[in-house]
């Protein structure tokens, strides 16, 4: 081995350390792809995540509101749900929700499984019943084939099938942002004005909050530290599941994943764009006013954060037998 | 060449001479799968189908009625329009929609380009204009790099998007079917009770109207030929195109196509099932009450016709810009 060849293999071993540790001291984490999945759970959860019949109407489904072409959200501030009702609170995205401490703004649901049975039975959205789910899901042959083959049982129950909606919903991770190959060590795959965006989103405290694999979704904070914030919408945050006077406005920080394709933004969905979102989270949050370049600098940052899209065929959902219950959109 | 093998090579020239007359003698043609087919407009086209934004809402796409994972229909008796409008007539399948003599049930729209800007400007579909859809597009830099890669040019016109939604829809046909199997010469391809029911749909008539590759959808025909039909929708039909009045009451004969997936039937989507629809087009188009047993063979046929779904990926729309206008799904 020559003194060359020897020198050559220390730098690469002494650059290799460096971004090791680089990339360690980050706050925030590259996502990596779902572990431990049960793929006929997902592709049953899937085809459930798809269909409307879930729903009074017939019309609404998961993906509704959750849309996969679209982030996972809607992108309208508050939702619609049956018979055009408007909802209280901007749907967040299903992506890479497997990420959060709890589910809904409020964390009122402990994980993905308790959260996918919520919107089914919620009147102002799908506006059905379990039962009544369950009754439509048992009247088709080809879903009690699949329950029977996922879940080795003759009967439908809930719990399987917002177990097999969660299962779907935890392969909805978005790996391989521009951002997690730099932090994996793609040294060029942030332009300058990226990198001062992601220096001063960690000087200004944004990190705080926003930080780990999805960069939020791991606490509950006030909307409104240092300035209250005047809220479009009447939620009251994380109060309504403890009870407690101190969780008024607490919610739960958003992950900042796809950022770019979740406007518009806050609980309320009051906020169009990044610009505004930055702005506004510097001078409530962080009682800091971004001038215009460093603002355009944290979104360029932002828009780093947009990962690989769930990738999947669309599903073929089995079709209604003569028994299943038909769908009641316009009846009361 | 012994006179045994001679002999088995002449029995089966004489097999395939008769599949092939068989085959061409049926009024029936196996769907073939689509022709000179521009597949840059598809991709294109196919975004499009599954964007909201073309709604006032943004939350109504093509899709959501013509349902790709549901037989390209949304299997409620009539649609569901912006604000929760109750639309006027059945939703048709979009599937194999290319084999159609016209557009809509009657008729008004002479081809699928012709068809596709219909309900985006339809103040009871998606409620919006033309010249707002083409304004949101433009704001959206991903969709004008995509039509300028596609047609060419830096505006984006109407008849663009029509023609690129238009081109997708081309492909959505259903090819391979069992019953398109067994005319193609797979003659283990259908049951006994399913070549009965076959023989039944010829010998009853309904061939008359339901024929060709897509068992319909060549002509217009009256609905109540023996008996008046009582229907739940106000629509006339053909005469709103042509102004007769002989026209009254007739509408498009429906594809058969997928028809185990296109529920409820008819143009008000009055009959929920096809035992039901096969007993109300005997008695009242052709003055023949089935059997329970000649019925059930039918529809054993219609099910045969139930043909490969289109397959493809889910596609991811591009986000919104900050210059793109937000939907305005709750206000005026």
């Amino acid at each position: 081995m020559t003194r060359a060849v020897l020198a050559a293999i220390l730098t690469a071993c002494a650059t290799m350390a460096s971004a090791g540790l680089a990339a360690a001291a980050e706050p925030i984490e590259p996502i990596r792809p779902p572990q431990s999945i049960n793929l006929g759970m997902v592709e049953l959860g899937k085809k459930l995540y798809f269909d409307p019949r879930l729903s009074k109407s017939g019309f609404i489904s998961c993906n509704s509101c959750h849309n996969l072409s679209r982030g996972g959200s809607d992108n309208i501030p508050t939702s619609i749900g049956d018979k055009w009702q408007q909802g209280p609170i901007n749907a967040p995205t299903v992506l890479n929700s497997s990420l959060n401490v709890a589910q809904f703004w409020d964390g009122r649901a402990a994980d993905l499984q308790a959260q996918a049975g919520g919107p089914i039975a919620n009147p102002g959205e799908m506006a059905f019943s379990h039962t009544l789910a369950i009754g439509v899901l048992e009247s088709i042959p080809a879903y009690m084939r699949e329950f029977k083959q996922v879940f080795g049982t003759d009967k439908i129950e809930i719990a399987q099938v917002t177990a097999a909606i969660a299962e779907f919903e935890k392969t909805l991770v978005t790996p391989n942002s521009r951002f997690d190959q730099w932090l994996l060590g793609k040294k060029d795959a942030l332009s300058a004005d990226e990198l001062a965006g992601y220096a001063l989103f960690k000087e200004s405290g944004c990190v705080a909050c926003h930080n780990g694999p999805a960069v939020g979704g791991a606490s509950f904070q006030k909307m409104g530290i240092v300035e209250p914030y005047k809220a479009q919408s009447p939620a009251e945050g994380r109060s309504a599941v403890t009870g407690k006077d101190a969780d008024r406005f607490n919610f739960k920080v958003p992950t900042l994943r796809n950022v770019e394709m979740t406007y518009p933004y806050f609980h309320d969905g009051a906020a169009n764009t990044l610009t505004e979102a930055v702005d506004i989270m510097g001078r409530l949050q962080l009682g800091k006013t971004f001038s215009a370049d460093e603002n355009a600098k944290i979104v360029a940052f932002l828009k780093t954060l947009t990962g690989d899209q769930p990738s999947f065929m669309l599903p073929i959902l089995p079709p209604s037998s003569d028994k299943t219950p038909r769908p009641n959109p316009f009846g009361k």
